[in-house]
């Protein structure tokens, strides 16, 4: 396995700008609320944001909602349920595929942030391979800020990454058994 | 000291809306970024949100551009700087109950969504006092969603909250001396 390395970073002192690398993993919650409040802060600052949206279904969420108001994010939707309510593998990985042609859309053309939500299930599941993201992030022109999350990230990711953030569940409501919350849980 | 117990929860099962108690904590990033990605999320749902931001001063932030799209989201800023920053002591005690009085009017005009960031420093540096604190919080109306971050929660809210999550640090840029980056860290 050949993992692309980490770009070299000289003279950082001088440069304002570094694309950084980002991982949102672990257990808790928090990992993919903490990526889109990152792209709703990079649109307040008028950045060009692209998220592309593994996994979740088509189930009515409130960010879908709020995003409308940001014309700066767009939103690819790239799947259509947790791998426990679609079992057709064949249907994931070829959403996967279309959801890796969008976020290469996106890095082609030079987005400041780019967001990969759930990516690490569709890495971890094998429907998609993870050399072939690490080549397409490696290869990204300099700049562009790329986060991925989900639970599971592949350790060459984390290994790939600037910054990683283990969200940690220290105590969660299904353990006394309340509801998800609407507004809260989606 | 005397700690207010959970509120009784019985026949949850009936009940659709829960008002949770949830913490952020660690020393990760995400905690804050996490809160604001929920209050969006709950105005995209049409829920009243307000927002006390503890401790953080006026730095020109993303998120503060991108909250003005939402007039679901309320903002009382009180602080005025990190307390590595700011060392009058007093000033940071008079805004944090200024904020904490925020806090109990938008409990008391039973908002849907209270985010109390960066609160747990305002606790751990003793301008506010926890049982006060928790106090206010258990004789909340039912159905009210409150959030709290930042690093060093105390335990005796942890013990208090329905859902706690800890942001940890695997990996920070700062150890590669890479620049916050704008749209990403602030």
């Amino acid at each position: 396995m050949t993992i692309p390395a980490p770009r070299q970073r000289k003279n950082l002192e001088h440069r304002e700008r570094v694309g950084l690398l980002m991982v949102h993993t672990g257990d808790g919650k928090g990992k993919s609320t903490a990526a889109f409040g990152m792209a709703i802060r990079a649109a307040g600052h008028g950045m060009r944001v692209v998220i592309v949206q593994f996994i979740k279904g088509s189930r009515d969420c409130g960010e879908l909602h709020a995003l409308r108001r940001f014309p700066e994010i767009t939103l690819h939707r790239a799947g259509e349920g947790f791998t426990w309510e679609v079992r057709d593998d064949d249907r994931q990985a070829a959403l996967a595929r279309w959801g890796m042609e969008r976020a290469a859309e996106a890095l082609a053309a030079g987005v400041d942030l780019l967001i990969l939500d759930e990516v690490h299930i569709v890495l971890d599941k094998g429907f998609y391979d993870t050399d072939a993201l690490l080549a397409l992030l490696a290869a990204r022109p300099d700049g562009i800020h790329v986060c991925c999350t989900g639970r599971h990230a592949p350790q060459a990711l984390i290994d790939a990454a600037d910054l990683v953030t283990e969200m940690r569940c220290i105590r969660h409501p299904w353990q006394q058994k309340i509801r998800a919350q609407r507004g809260i849980e989606f």
